[in-house]
């Protein structure tokens, strides 16, 4: 069996589903739970998708993971959350992380990509109505922007948390999507007198702008200068 | 009329509806058509919504602008592409373009936020079939990603024309919403020991990794170094 991969246990990998299966480019499809949360982890902002009044609705907002699930967060008052209720049945929605990684400038047109890794999540969310549930969903979400920052911050309290919907949705129906490489030329364009390659991208940090009435003595964290 | 604004005139701006009226933080929307080309054509990617079997789907995609029309493009046996048809209804879409420009740290957690420009379009997607369209529609997309990159490139060629398929949706019902500045703390919380400021982020681009077979004597164009 020298050369066969080992089987892929079903605890590792979501299973796919018609949702989750693409229609086109199926070899950049993954399953793999460890990439999956890997990407996940990365980010902080993710686009959620809802439907309302039968037309999609994408909004960019800030997600955590705690093992196998995933919680956004929002005003009580704020339109999905509303929607998701606390006992109904909860809201359909389309959780998507993408990261760029680079510009793939190939010698033609059509072969012109983007290198990215992305997470599409489909699934129901429901409010969470555990206060214990709400607090680690809250802490990791700050923490998914800063690791380390939700024990540096006061944490919310009775009045902050009852203003404060939280969104559960488990990772079940999951699949990642990646692009890596270089550029895919027709054989017949490599004679054109193009630049091809590839262009990295990535997230840079500026350096911290302390708010100008810090405590004396309040100096950088160490989870800051780690970034 | 000394410290009164211009009246605004509709050609200079987006009509708000009841979809592009935030619930909440309605300060932090703008409907300034200029301030939306800004945003839009700072980016590339977009998180595109459309409705499937009454659930939502979110997928990453490029874009691209020409004057009031977005377009997105894909194969045409993708499944968004095949539902938009070439003679039908139309897909209803909601598109939505996002930039991080900061991590908002605050003393609470209750306070952490991002600073971010987003624009969010909602509207009906309709293939577009005239073939001259469809090639500016190309050229744009390639330019989103790079400007200056559409020119140094073979054009699609009539089987790779008719192999693509492409979206427009056009800027009607649109909106900005952004964040900026400090951090908006409690003033009892001012008193609190933890650092609390704010932490640029920014796209990055690398160095350009070039294909091993480019023709002898193809240099790194200038709208790259530009980057």
């Amino acid at each position: 069996m020298q050369g066969t991969p080992p089987p892929t246990s079903p605890a590792d990998s979501y299973t796919p589903t018609d949702r989750t299966v693409p229609t086109r480019s199926a070899h950049r499809a993954s399953y793999d739970k460890e990439l999956v949360h890997a990407i996940l982890d990365e980010g902080y902002v993710c686009h959620l998708g809802y439907v309302r009044d039968g037309a999609p609705v994408v909004l960019p907002t800030l997600y955590g993971r705690v093992g196998e699930r995933l919680y956004v967060h929002g005003s009580t008052g704020s339109r999905p959350l509303r929607t998701a209720g606390q006992a109904g049945p909860g809201l359909p929605v389309c959780l998507t992380v993408t990261h760029v990684d680079g510009l793939v400038l190939a010698r033609s047109a059509f072969h012109h990509s983007i290198n990215y890794r992305s997470v599409v999540v489909h699934g129901v969310a429901h409010q969470v109505t555990d206060p214990e549930e709400k607090r680690t969903a809250l802490d990791a979400l700050v923490d998914h922007v800063v690791p380390g920052r939700a024990a540096d911050s006061r944490p919310a309290n009775a009045k902050e948390l009852a203003a404060t919907a939280v969104l559960r949705l488990d990772l079940d129906e999951v699949s990642a999507k990646l692009r890596t490489g270089g550029v895919n030329d027709e054989p017949e364009d490599l004679s054109l007198p193009h630049w091809a390659g590839v262009v990295p991208v990535r997230r840079q940090y500026g350096t911290p702008l302390a708010e100008a009435d810090l405590l004396p003595g309040v100096g950088l964290p160490g989870y800051l200068t780690a970034l």
